[in-house]
């Protein structure tokens, strides 16, 4: 019945990212967004959250790769990990593969993309069975204000802040964030994109510079994203995402990766100069 | 009269990517493709052959930046350099920058290109009107075949090997490129997408092979091609990029840029494992 259909996630009011979808394999509406999940020609399975673009089966990889193990791997010895959002459990699917972890704790505020993957985009959602990993589908911006546990390693896997993300990208919400974190705590972060959203990376930096000694930004390709180049935020009571980084423990871990490796982990961190002059300031590596 | 315009991108038959046009600036159709400047929305204006983005204002420098930088701060001297295609005349503004140079060649095969740049694109365009700059209309092709000059830089900043540039992909051609290169000469092409295209990399990797002692492949990000992290092949007689480049030169030149910077220029070298693997063996940084 789909003879030509295609989904337009737009970005503005002047640009449009059209992808070949051949079938719609799940719509839903839940308390928070619209969720859908796709098979599209190109890019395998994606999942989108209000028309937009979170997970493609084909770059997936690429993000998780880089929200996980640039932190995990700055880290001496991440035992708890906690993943804000990341519904569709690419993240925590990486989290558990570093043997340091006892726990990841997922906090995902809608039910609905997990059980959309869960059933549509295993390649993602299979780890989320992991014992290893305790999933609650609750408030992320509630859990931070109440837990008592301490992370070694929080992964704001948000989405853009609109919408259900919006507290995400908050004072306060950081704010719990440093006391969940343990004295050489890091918090990595959805950090937009330089091209088109750097209002957006600045008003992030400035929160996390109300709390955090060190505060980066490195980037990544992302193929389905509006502007390509992304970014994550890196933010850390004491650690330094360079200096207290070794390529040997990437070399001892034994894991192979099809994005991340130990040389692009000090290479993202060296960053294009116009986003390098639009965060001065803002960040250690500008 | 144009309401809503818009221009569409089709990467195959799965991927369409779509930007707000103001107004149409010029549409002509030369001898070897149709030419058009248009004003977006977003991007500035922008130029397209065949209906493919070619430049915007907005991002045009990423490409400029590193197609041409990144060689000439790995030569220690370089005096003549030869720009095949770059129609737009970004890469001749970006070259002349360049104290050293005496003479900066280029050989555009499609005059109807530079024209609609020099009126409607001055921003890339007008570099074309240097002295140094030897502008000739013809076949980059027949150009470095006839030539006894020989150059210290060779540019390939061609659009996809379909069309008038198809032959720039091939192995005739960087036999005659070898042969215009002094001793120490680096030739540097527009190498694709490794997310959608590494069947082209590999194939213009092979031809390169073999005439070429060193063999790269850079990456850097373009917003309005498709698969975003864009790349340039480096190949040289002798030249190392990495290990013959050092930071001083830039700090030196005290030319300051918009995207390219000395830590960027070891950085892009460090490619995603994703284009590694599917590289391994064809370049040395994989």
């Amino acid at each position: 019945m789909y003879s030509d259909l295609w989904i337009e996630e737009r970005f503005e009011d002047f640009l449009g990212l059209r992808l070949k979808v051949e079938k719609v394999l799940f719509s839903g509406k839940s308390e928070f967004q619209t969720v859908d999940v796709v098979e599209t020609k190109g890019h395998g399975k994606m999942l989108l959250n209000d028309g937009l673009i979170m997970v493609t089966e084909r770059d997936e990889f690429a993000y998780h790769d880089m929200i996980t193990h640039v932190p995990m791997f700055v880290h001496p010895n991440p035992k708890n990990v906690l993943i804000i959002g990341g519904g569709d459990g690419g993240t925590a699917r990486e989290v558990i593969r570093h043997s340091s972890v006892e726990k990841c704790v997922m906090v995902e505020i809608d039910g609905m993309v997990v059980d959309a993957c869960k059933e549509h985009i295993p390649q993602t959602a299979s780890a989320l069975n992991n014992p290893k990993v305790e999933l609650i589908i609750g408030d992320g911006v509630k859990y931070v204000k109440e837990s008592d546990i301490k992370f070694d390693v929080i992964l704001v896997d948000s989405t853009d802040p609109i919408g259900p993300a919006a507290p995400l990208f908050g004072s306060e919400f950081y704010g719990d964030v440093f006391n969940c974190l343990t004295d050489n705590g890091i918090v990595v972060s959805q950090g937009e994109s330089s091209w088109y959203a750097m209002d957006i990376q600045k008003s992030l930096l400035n929160v996390l510079n109300e709390q955090f000694q060190n505060t980066y930004l490195y980037s990544f390709s992302n193929l389905t994203y509006p502007g390509g180049l992304w970014s994550f935020t890196f933010a850390s009571k004491s650690l330094d995402p360079l200096k207290d980084f070794a390529m040997s423990r990437v070399e001892k871990s034994g894991l192979e990766f099809d994005y991340y490796n130990k040389e692009l982990h000090t290479a993202c961190f060296s960053l294009p100069n116009f986003a390098r002059k639009g965060l001065k300031g803002l960040i250690q590596n500008a």
